[in-house]
């Protein structure tokens, strides 16, 4: 189908969703999760289908393990999603919230209410989990959405996307179109364009798919395509501390964004080699001349650094790191409190991993990805990052001139 | 100067200026007041050359009369960008503010903290007292700023420039390069292309200049190009109440981005000719078959159509509209909410001028200017538009490996 078209029903979708009740939304999301349930069947066989392409890919070495395991769903990644849905439900609805309510003069007030941003672009690697999770985070805001999932994918998203679109079609009241899915890398260069109609872009996928889309569109886009984390331990670090969270930051999950990549270490530290020797015992590679202090190793490799003093620290990683999370381990408050103030990132941590920079986590209880923009939404991003809000006024008949002539004054009296 | 130096000073300032106290800010913004209001005479003196340059490309028709009357400072105006300056000193500091305390386990407690965006590029046309208006917002709200004014106001642009930049280079930790201007059409071009160092654009002028920056560039644009504001008047307004707020929306300020463009008439409004005739007695220019339903007039030309009822209505203006400002007149109370629910604009009114729409009226103290955006700030935007937000996370040696074990359990206590 013309990706206008396809563009103009989302548009008009989410204008028809903007008011529905949470009820029905809830309602839909349940259906939905029993949906998956009742139909794992089906959505493994689709699965296998793409499992036994992925695999000659694989082989030869177009595409990496690690893209084949994300492919693969299983009993548990299943339960995971449909768990996911489930959780979404019990969130608070985001939308039609008052986030202020201002008498700006007798019978003349104005609300700020929180509502869905519009039309969502999504555009996916090959990870099939991801359409139930977007498409019931944008139903629960009252978003609409195109999805576009990795090829190597297509069958099961295909499979989970027409389960999701029998059940929203069920449904009384439900808008046509909420959930739509394109499939070619045309449709996603028209989505790049597509800025009458397309609100947001959201990618969740590697650093180039990302940097692809932030160079391509004039849309705003959401996420983030460096995780380059730091730890810096200050002079007074406590050694095991600084071992504990170092060797989590960097081993527990080495290729998340938020694991650790650089580690910088104050000059006076006094245990520096007792540090060094445990992190090596961890298994973690130790390189102290990398090759660019901004590289994402994604794996057990971990660059550090002797700094002078703690003002380096901060302008190593303000000039090196991506503004995703950094960490200073230390025992004396007043350093934390300038590291904290000081280091331009989304997350900024004092005596805790790097690891804890997840929506989950954070306790949003869903997450749309981690941002490092500096406007709209940055961090971990939960529901609230797909609403904005509009003004409402109401009056009684009242004019500006009236106001501008000095005839009559604002009050600005704040109600909420 | 080469721009990349530019932009690298002004990241590097823009981390300094983003702790700065606010009683350090506060004097110098008073400094900066009373230094514009001493050299106003040097002031006149440059705008006069402007002016003198403009007559002659005014006159050969190169430039808009109401361009020169805005290129044009008197006493009313100086007094104004001096007064504005003083205004923005007694807002609150948006930044620094908790904007969630939520303790996530105990002794492990997450911050969300207003910080400034970083660096803001402002891009204006002849309006030399935008300078003291934008460089007083961004010191307020900690940000760095990268100027570029139009041609016409070199002389004038370079005397207010001076004066700010003597006065923060005078007083004792302020950072340096916090204002900073450009002067030519590469550096635009240059900075359109600079994400690296600049945050946020902020275009204030013409529709043309908005399009052209939003065209050219990946960096979040605050503004909007089009303000295309309607008014419906339903099946049961009250025709005193009907004629007041069309005659304003439109007469007020017809050059003004809140003034109405389109009037709806339900077709059965009893008292529909009244109303039309009590218009063109206000010297309106009614056009009801205007060439494109998406036109911004900016004189005394009103658009109208016969709409069949409020469903018609609200399609009109999704449809043609530019999502800035609508408002709907009607004594019928479920009509009001439908229209303000389903108008995707920021500004949806009802019974009130569409003349409202303005960060003044809306009690901000002071305005960057008013979005359409769908993102980040929609509608007229204050200080706290020049803010996002970072988390702090403050542990006591916490690391992820435990929570993910369930060794440890999340509580997600708020303490704001």
């Amino acid at each position: 189908m013309d990706f206008t078209i396809i563009a103009r029903n989302a548009k008009k979708a989410s204008l028809e969703i903007a008011n529905l009740s949470e009820e029905i939304k809830n309602d839909v999301l349940l259906k939905i999760a029993n949906a998956i349930e009742n139909e794992k069947n089906e959505i493994f066989e689709a699965n296998l289908k793409d499992l036994k392409e992925a695999k000659i890919l694989a082989d030869k070495g177009k595409i990496s393990i690690s893209a084949y395991n994300r492919l693969k769903l299983d009993e548990n990644k299943l339960r995971d999603m449909v768990q996911g849905i489930k959780d979404v439900v019990s969130l608070d609805d985001p939308v039609n919230k008052i986030l202020m309510k201002r008498e700006l003069d007798t019978d003349l007030t104005l609300y700020k209410v929180s509502c869905p941003i519009g039309v969502l672009g999504i555009i996916f690697e090959a990870r099939p989990d991801v359409i139930s999770q977007i498409s019931s985070l944008a139903i629960k805001s009252s978003n609409a959405v195109i999805l576009k999932g990795g090829k190597e994918a297509v069958n099961t998203n295909k499979k989970i996307f027409s389960i999701i679109n029998s059940v929203c079609n069920s449904v009384k009241d439900f808008p046509k179109n909420v959930i739509q899915q394109v499939f070619t890398r045309e449709d996603v260069a028209e989505m790049l364009k597509c800025d009458t109609y397309i609100n947001l872009i959201i990618p969740r996928g590697g650093k180039n798919l990302v940097k692809y889309i932030k160079a391509n569109t004039n849309i705003p886009v959401l996420g983030h395509a460096d995780g380059i984390c730091h730890i810096f331990t200050d002079e007074s670090a406590d050694i095991d501390t600084a071992i504990k969270i170092v060797t989590d930051a960097k081993m527990q999950y080495p290729s998340a964004c938020n694991s650790v990549e650089t580690l910088l270490i104050h000059k006076n530290f006094p245990k520096k080699d007792k540090l060094l020797a445990a992190l090596q015992l961890s298994e973690i590679k130790l390189v102290d001349n990398p090759e660019s202090w901004s590289n994402e190793y994604g794996d057990n490799t971990l660059a550090f650094k002797i700094v002078n003093n703690i003002d380096e620290a901060i302008e190593h990683i303000n000039t090196y790191g991506s503004g995703h999370t950094d960490c200073i381990v230390t025992k004396n408050i007043d350093n934390a409190e300038k590291f904290m103030n000081n280091v331009d990132s989304a997350g900024v941590y004092f005596n805790a991993s790097t690891r804890f920079a997840d929506g989950f986590r954070y306790g949003f209880g869903a997450e749309v990805g981690i941002s490092t923009n500096k406007t709209h939404a940055r961090g971990p991003v939960g529901l609230e990052g797909l609403t904005i809000y509009k003004y409402k006024l109401k009056g009684s008949g009242q004019i500006a001139g009236d106001y501008i002539s000095g005839q009559k004054h604002f009050h600005h009296k704040d109600l909420i």
